[in-house]
């Protein structure tokens, strides 16, 4: 078992006899090369990423670092529940129709890209579910999002903000773009901006697939 | 347990002495209200999707339709893997970075908010995860989409093309915009296209997060 050491201790109970390999935050590369190493020497290895490894994780890493590196191991991806999925079902179900993720992280993106991005789904009425929208040192992104989506939308379009889902740590927040810049967001956030249609339904954020 | 059939049917083995209710497609109100009714009866109910019941599935449904029509009961939405994402780990890693999910459905969005959606995010260079792409009578939204594509993309970008993920009738084929329209595509297919970057490696499609 391979990961970020967090993620390998919320295994709890699946965690048996398998031989762990941990790693620090930012050290994705040093972490994957442990497992495909590991691999390499016959090893049945398990690289682990929180949500789904293929959205924003280490699954496209490995392979990147398989073909650049030389490591002819077999890959398989496991899908998981990623943290717009589980963010949504928190809050009630503002994805239930088109939607777009966007990381507000520009450290692997450039921050004009991230511009342009916002921009287009803000003005396609796409709901929006925002990785990494804020950190500590990261401030303006979330704020210059929050002022593109209102360009285009009503001050009143609610906005869920959910926060170390699954952990015990979890928090709910449901309020709208207007309000969004007073709430406390973070790392462990995921915030998601809801449409034109999107509205609270008895508590619950809802994006109508139009029955009603 | 209520739900179309071949989704209670897949439940298999989870499936124990629980009371069914099962209806055909198209008749999701109807199933929807079936769940509400048992639930203020006093039962426990699991009204079952495939993928994410948050994601084009029937959690938002039951919200509208609980607060339209007077059912006060409680509700929890449990996540699931939604069909992006199983799609996407089959191929590889497509969606490692930002993406937007689609459906070429015209059922419940009217075409032309669709087409301005395609349109947006072609421009942003996301990837894009189609849903419901093409259907017996419905073959001319699949056309229109790869046209749009080509707009923006060159002919030569990865298109990954997942039908029926899970099912002993699963199907991978791995293609390009230019190729797309040949290939074997219907109800049970999830499309991904992918952006500027993505590049096949090794026989899987990836969207690098620019390690490499």
């Amino acid at each position: 078992m391979v990961g970020y050491a967090p993620y390998v201790e919320a295994l709890g109970d699946l965690l048996g006899r398998q031989k762990v390999v941990t790693s620090g935050m930012m050290q994705e590369a040093e972490r994957c090369r442990a497992a495909l190493e590991q691999a390499r020497a016959g090893q049945v290895v398990a690289l682990i990423s929180s949500g789904d490894a293929g959205v924003y994780g280490m699954a496209g890493l490995a392979m990147e670092m398989a073909a650049a590196e030389g490591f002819a191991v077999d890959m398989e991806v496991i899908p998981g529940i990623t943290a717009a999925n589980s963010a949504a079902a928190l809050m009630g179900a503002p994805l239930m129709l088109d939607s777009a993720s966007i990381s507000l992280s520009d450290l692997l993106v450039p921050w004009e890209m991230i511009v342009k991005r916002l921009e287009a789904v803000a003005a396609a009425d796409l709901v929006v579910a925002l990785y990494n929208p804020r950190s500590r040192k990261r401030v303006m992104q979330l704020e210059e999002a929050t002022r593109i989506f209102r360009l285009h939308r009503p001050g009143t379009t609610p906005v869920g903000i959910a926060t170390a889902v699954g952990s015990e740590e979890e928090q709910l927040v449901l309020t709208d773009l207007d309000h969004l810049l007073q709430q406390e967001v973070g790392m462990r956030s995921v915030v998601v901006v809801g449409n034109s249609s999107t509205r609270m339904i008895d508590g619950r954020m809802v994006t109508p697939r139009g029955y009603y």
